[in-house]
């Protein structure tokens, strides 16, 4: 496996938008490229890096400053790394952005609340309209558009697929690698 | 910088018996000889990953899980990782080693308590002694010695550069690196 330059790909969206299902398409992809990839997957963090975090403003921004600490740690070692928390606030993307400089590439994964209440993977949505689920990201908690991203996916109209391949394109042309 | 085997270089004392201070003669050292290095010093963890923990047996536990989790993802890519944590508790350091294998170097940095109470660096052995801190490993919370650490090294005997000599040589021999 040959050095290349470090890098985070940092999706953020909604519960349900597709953060996970491109992060499991694009990760293979990118190694298949002689990439270092590493997925910190929001469900992978919770359960090693935040056990006992919660949802609340500070618990969220608590969660997502370790996203940070340890993508950077490993993207300054040449690491590619991949985080799918949902990381709902501007602020904190604003933070993580300022600690890895170019390595930061910020990727709005776009699907509607409606959207995403339809899918309604893990049931999550149906809880939290009926109230089960408090401080639920696009329902009863904000999610605070990016402006800035690098990178836009839209898979309301777009199939994960497409989307990936958007995202790995993108990598292939920053770090100068290719299939 | 060259492609080179990822390691862990698990420090494990009391308080004061002089993790962080070989550490900090280590990692340069390292360094120099064109190897990636990251240091995660206990106090370092305790604020980025660790923050609101306490020194309960569970929380103790929790620390140093955290720990191995981020030391596992670097050295499986090629970082060394030097940690400096107390982790008194054998279990959790067979944990480590168990998720690490092959890369995992336990240094036992040894030292009595009431050698790192003289030394007493940062005020706390004192205070434990008051009891104005509780569970304070070596005076009020346990400290298994380790059996089969790769290496140990005696600073009592040592000076702190005799001690970061030992652990260089260890690593130069392994990872097939010089000065």
């Amino acid at each position: 496996m040959s050095e290349h330059p470090g890098f985070t790909i940092w999706f953020t969206g909604l519960s349900g938008a597709g953060k996970t299902t491109i992060s499991e398409i694009v990760a293979p992809a990118l190694r298949e490229r002689g990439l270092k990839i590493e997925v910190l997957d929001g469900d992978v963090v919770r359960t090693n890096l935040s056990k006992g975090l919660g949802f609340s403003k500070e618990d969220r921004d608590t969660n997502i400053r370790r996203i940070a600490f340890v993508a950077d740690l490993l993207s300054r070692n040449g690491v590619g790394v991949i985080t799918a928390a949902i990381s709902p606030y501007a602020e904190l993307r604003r933070e993580a952005r300022a600690t890895m400089g170019e390595r930061f590439i910020e990727v709005y994964v776009q699907a509607s609340v409606e959207e995403c209440a339809k899918r309604d993977t893990k049931g999550l949505y149906e809880k939290a309209f009926k109230g089960e689920i408090k401080e639920f990201t696009g329902v009863s908690d904000p999610y605070e558009v990016p402006e800035h991203a690098e990178l836009i996916v839209d898979t309301e109209h777009e199939t994960p697929e497409e989307s990936a391949q958007k995202v790995i394109a993108f990598v292939e042309d920053k770090i100068g690698v290719a299939a």
